[in-house]
């Protein structure tokens, strides 16, 4: 084939590669605050996670995290974080989750404490996004409820708010709930090839 | 069992994973720029890369992005890199790739266009990391030899820069020299019921 009938051919399937999209995307109308979820064992749950944070943050929304787990809000999130400080509320609770302590009663009143917290967030409609980072771990210890979690977010959630649930192993409750599921799934990662976390990719 | 003995378990096991995972990190000792691959049909591949670009930012990194295709820089994405405009620079490459145009000499000119500038940023070792946001996407239409790029990551890319290339469907080849490869997979997307992209969640 000629350079020239592979424009003609490549223009003619981009039309119609358009004419479809757009026909779907005129049935698309309806808005709503979202329940999203990112799972699964690969990186980027977190991080696309607050990727949307700054998206949001850069259309000037109000925007809150809540942190399940301690240590999970990175030196460099929380440094980009503060050119925000007008629009961003982040919650640290208490010492939160960690592989560190072992003491299961104190990571269960933390995991309570921060679930009392992102509650009255998301019910007060400051905001317009709110980011549930690692709930999925304390979840899949039976830290709360699953059914405590589901309850609220069917019943309580405000419509016009959008929450972002990240952390591997989401319960399937959750993900029963959930308008928007991603699941991140591991293809290669360096730490196998003994590379080390490093500043910026890792925190 | 009682709470106690739970509790006794628990702190156990906890012990044994934080034992099992230090030894494991205490082999992490390299320290090299990653070639990272956002790949797969579900959302987050973009913006887990804009995660790790403000990630970046926060620690005072200097971070340069790449635009392959027309437009795929939001609103929000661009508003929020604002705030760090002494850190980023910005390449948005002509028109780009786009279902718009239906003109294959003028993608495959942009393409071209913004590989070479790509290049450039990588090799000035001016950043730490580079994004190269939808690369795969003029990769999978041959707009750009896969083995040209391959070979510069290969034999040009500085040992101490980052590079992340996003889109879906990335090349064997691509994946084959990659650090860190992540699939993100769609489970549940809210367009099939009928949700339009809203501010801060699509763009």
């Amino acid at each position: 084939m000629s350079e020239e009938e592979l424009d003609a051919r490549h223009a003619e399937k981009m039309r119609k590669k358009k004419a479809a999209r757009d026909k779907i995307m005129a049935t698309k109308t309806i808005e709503k605050g979202l329940l999203i979820v990112h799972t699964g064992k690969g990186k980027g749950k977190s991080t696309a996670g607050f990727g949307m944070v700054f998206r949001s943050l850069g259309h000037g929304h109000k925007v809150a995290v809540v942190q399940f787990v301690k240590g999970r809000i990175e030196t460099g999130e929380r440094m980009a974080l503060d050119r925000f400080s007008d629009l961003v509320t982040i919650k640290r609770m208490g010492e939160g989750f960690t592989w560190e302590t072992q003491d299961r009663q104190r990571d269960i009143a933390a995991a309570r404490q921060a679930w009392e917290a992102a509650k009255d967030l998301i019910r007060s409609r400051e905001y317009r996004l709110v980011l549930l980072d690692e709930l999925n771990i304390v979840l899949r210890y039976d830290y709360l409820p699953i059914e405590e979690v589901v309850e609220f977010f069917k019943t309580e959630k405000p419509e016009d708010v959008h929450v972002i649930v990240t952390g591997r192993n989401a319960k399937d409750e959750l993900i029963e709930i959930a308008d928007l599921v991603t699941e991140m799934e591991q293809v290669k990662h360096p730490f196998r090839s003994g590379v080390k976390p490093q500043e910026g990719i890792e925190f």
